[in-house]
């Protein structure tokens, strides 16, 4: 098919080309003189990228779904109780995982489009005088419905009942992108991978983990070895790996991070914000429509899960664009499955190429019946875009 | 500087990925027994690109202006007279080149934006009786206007004249993406490059001659060496190079050639001619702009010269789409600088890329002042896009 | 540090262009109609590698190691009895995660430099006539001590005895190298990494279950969600994974498939024969140095251990041939440490780029005071290589 | 066919990774504000690596012979006196090329083996009281029969003379490999190419030329257009080229130039002369053959050109290395052809890469018949490199 495919899911994002560039590697000894050269690039980047100076970074080869398991499975012991909320299809899951592990999960399930009851979890952890919960759960971003968690209010409730649970974050689709603070928010464990804020392919699992969370080891009973933090940070204390990491991608996790250091993280995450705003003007003034997410302090800066009208299936809308205009939006995942897409918007972006996303999705919304405004998408967007002062990320220096 | 750069200059033109990634080669003797096999993918390839069964195709390590100089210089004598039309900064450079190699060329000055005037060809070689011409030069595609040029009639002008001009024709921004047809127009000199409708990144290029050009050679007295076609002849036969070839070059060019064989010459050209019409619905219906190209006859289906209003500069939107939203659009050149700015549409494109480019350059044109309606461009882009057949090139086949 | 690095660490092992080129793509949607085209051209090429029809292949985004702990996770119980053998630093971190992880391991320690003990597995497992014994553990390549195993052995062994207890082969340094066959040898689960016969950057796990196997998901205890199979089986039902895949690398991988198919499997195997004979000849006849595989039927041909003199440490061998000669040789681990330094001569190989490694070693040897003749270890190795029948994959087709 | 190819004609050389991986770049617009940047990280690396301060460097898409070509028409006149030597292939081809292009070529014919006959240029200069010659043409290395010729004696030659004849050398596969002095020995223009010791793919012919040259464009009066200086002079003082410049090879260019300023040109020639050293070991002393080069005088340190005895054929020997073990040699070209086979040592390579060409070339002798002692070759060229001290660019830093 001619022409490139535009990818407007929500990870994995694109790879720059300089960091597409930096994986053309050949392969070399990962037990050679040379080789915690690498880590040592690496682990610094980590850090600023979590915001941290005593959190712990992890790299593994591995999706994030496996770090979710490295969380657990490194600080907790079969049947412990921890506290989680359900409000899409990815802290579902990791709900489902830590069920299928042993634990004893106390899931709040809130309304899709809506986030972490911050307030609720605040009740049920002063109620919890006998400190049985000893993790609390907490998805910054929803990726399956664009919807952001306040991790900062996760904390104020851990601090005011004075409780002492892990605070165990997925930031899957928000390190990188949006606003993370390992160390400000107090967070124990945070899930990230390499396919999304970080822009590189799919296959590195990143994990930071509080010196709280790494004295657990000791008395964690769930059984773990492949995500052994103690072998890891036994091996990554001189900078090797206890098995083969991913060479190239190590690579490409180097040039990515330098590509993040130079664009300046705070720039990166007023650049997400700013071409968020422009999507959401063109799905919300432009075509009409309503976002998933229910309220702007949930709306998610990575991604706009966009609700098709009734009658309509955002199944033919995704269908549409990706066979008739070589875009790829995001599906709506179980409950919300065929009432809504989604437009990613984290990584590697600008306005024309988010607009390109937009043009797409609603030429496939006008075709399969969709009464949008032809080109009301990009006026909204653009005015918006042009009206707004750009994030120091998007001007050139030439 | 965050985000791709968006390419629309007329060339070079987008590398498909899997054209990028065939160029990764390790090098390789260019004598070797296997050698030949590169050249014996590459010219028959080139020969279907020039719709000739006749024609004898050669690639140079150089760029389009070396096949100019490999196309005079190989079949006429210093002081021949050859006849030339000049409506644009590339006809104007050929022409240049001929006068400077010591050719007579006879120039018949028309309005840029017009294109080849085929009657007044036609007028000069019936005058020509003692055929002091003896070639012909057209210009398939001028890249400075967006206009193309009608070579059947040149070709046609020459026949009805009985004159034996060779026709030579400069298609360096319009083969393989509009239609060029080498032996039905009795092409002569067929020049082109590597960085347009092939879709590489300059370095090569690319010639097709006719068996009468080529038979001149011996006669010819104008001096040449590293672009003889005698030498090359010579060891193309066997398949190899009289000096060392582009290797990375060449591996690119064979998959540049599958990518077109597999799409169809006749889709590309049709895709074209559709994302081309988007772009002038855009200019002409969205912005209520004007072209260079003074007629439909002389639209460019490869490039899209926008006339800016009286009173701004086409350099200021340019400039202004560049440093602003990383799209690279083309330069009003010579006598047409600052009056227009230019889109490129050739190569490897589909609409929502085009989209992004019709994008920036309406965000640029409105930060500058140019008034058009926010949203137009792609209003009339995406209407024509929806409403027309689509080619087989944009069918996704999964 | 001018000029190539030299690999001969017994993996990752070197990546032919082609591989390292097709993983040179950009990221696409995980999600899309198209992703299960990948997936169809990756099983039937994993099937034939590990030889099998019956057994089912899958790929994590993990290490070897990943799947070790896939193997056991989804076959058995906490406190199930394995039965398995010690006989080098990879045999015995099989053995170290399984205790880990809470099974019964009963450990037979044989000398290293020798494999898997067939005789004793036999014995042992005629006598459980209670069938305590769920599943035996054979390191297939043991990549430490360059020692191959029977399996076909072990298989007898446990048909002798009837015994239904599960084989669990670790064939990481062996698939795609040296004769694997899952179904002859009535295999249960295989498991494999990307980075050494598969010729790819580290970063996939492979792992083949068989029928059997995969029947016991629904009885076995031990807890898993990474490395779940279920989830794996139906997701892949539809060509689909239940994360995100690691893209570019699959892509590597259905190129190295490419490879192996082109070059056959059979001849994939002869080749390392081959090269590893030569390798030998250069050891033992041209240096007068043992090998750390005590008796030719334990040679194994993706890796030669070279046991130093006596009062030489090979740490410093592998040292110098690094840092000077900027060859990368396997060191000695564990037990060995110190007492040998390891040739990998595995996946994407020829004779002289072996030699390279086979002169880097030489050098190194009598730069640190090893008594060897100069020039010994390819006179030895090359007269074999010219005095054998070259297997298939190393005669050139032009 | 498994395993990489090992490369040893005396060019293409082997690209480095780094360099390979800095040319997958995407297109972008040659007219761009950020464009200059490119020239400006170029024209200064080429100076060094000229060694002059003086002179003008171009770059051109084209091969060597293109820069050959841009030499003689940028400076002279039709029917103007050349003194010229020939001993070799390519200093034959440079000679042909300004007969063809319309010069009067002196040419002195020296033995093939030996090089450019300083004395014989001494005394032809010192007769031309006249000042006919206008340019003295010198090979710096004839790639054909591996030697090198002393550029400083045939300045001196001008000088004794005080002649004010032109001095254009080719050091097409010197430069950047063995000691080029543009400023020191006055050179007046030096053509080279991208293919030796650079490290890229061929496609860009490198020239410098002398202030004294460049003025002498206004007054010579050879046709030149796309090889002219003053086009590439009005464009390159801003940073742009007169066409479009060949965009990836720019970027492997700037890179190769850093790998080059990293390692040290004194570094580099002093590991060309060691490696070279080696090889010239494992022919004379190991295998006990001749070099073409008649006297160490002569020697090249980029090329070996090893005479066959008697009765066997250079072009079996080259067949045999290709199809047998995957290495290619230069053959005999002309004069030569049969008689002897080339060894390539010049570009990015340690002593075992070179090792592998050495171990091919003996193994492919003993095939076609030639005795020489098994293991000899490496026992003479490793003997030189362990008792040798190494240059610094073989040093590790880790």
């Amino acid at each position: 098919m001619a022409g490139r495919n535009f990818l407007f899911v929500p990870g994995p994002s694109n790879v720059p080309d300089r960091v597409l560039r930096a994986q053309v590697v050949s392969m070399e000894d990962h037990r050679s003189p040379k080789f915690p050269s690498l880590w040592e690039q690496i682990a610094p980047g980590l850090k600023k990228l979590f915001r941290t100076t005593t959190g712990t970074p992890f790299v593994f080869p591995s999706s994030g779904t496996g770090c979710w398991e490295a969380a657990v499975t490194n600080t907790l012991s079969p049947g412990d109780k921890v506290l989680a909320s359900r409000f899409g299809q990815f802290s579902h899951l990791w709900i489902d995982m830590c069920t299928r592990l042993g634990l004893d999960v106390e899931v709040i399930d809130v309304e899709w489009g809506t986030g972490v009851p911050a307030d609720q979890y605040a009740e049920r952890l002063k109620a919890d005088t006998g400190h049985q919960i000893k993790a609390v759960l907490a998805c910054h971003n929803e990726t399956a419905t664009g919807v952001s968690s306040d991790i900062a209010a996760v904390r104020k409730a851990l601090n005011d009942a004075k409780h002492p649970a892990l605070l165990f974050v997925d930031t899957v689709s928000g390190l990188g992108s949006i606003d993370f603070r390992f160390d400000d928010w107090g967070v124990d464990m945070a899930v990230s991978g390499s396919q999304k804020g970080l822009m590189l392919p799919a296959g590195l699992g990143v994990l930071c983990a509080s010196q709280k969370a790494l004295e657990l080891r000791t008395t964690a009973k769930m059984k773990r070895c492949y995500f052994d933090l103690g072998d890891m940070i036994n091996a990554n204390a001189t900078g090797y790996f206890p098995y083969t990491p991913a060479l190239s991608l190590f690579y490409g996790l180097i040039e990515a991070l330098k590509v993040i250091e130079e664009e300046g993280l705070d720039n990166i995450i007023a650049r997400h914000t700013y071409l968020a705003e422009g999507c959401r003007a063109a799905v919300q003034k432009g075509w009409g429509l309503q976002l998933c997410a229910k309220d702007p302090k949930w709306y998610s800066n990575t991604v706009s899960a966009v609700m098709v009208p009734e009658g309509f299936n955002g199944a033919d809308v995704i269908s549409r664009a990706y066979h008739r205009y070589n875009v790829s939006l995001g599906a709506g995942l179980s409950k919300v499955a065929g009432k809504l897409f989604r437009i990613g918007h984290l990584g590697d972006l600008n306005e024309v190429h988010l607009s390109a996303g937009i043009v797409g999705a609603e030429m496939a919304m006008l075709d399969v019946g969709i009464k949008v405004q032809p080109g009301s998408g990009i006026a909204a967007a653009s005015e918006y875009w042009r009206n707004n002062e750009p994030p120091a990320g998007l001007l050139k220096r030439w």
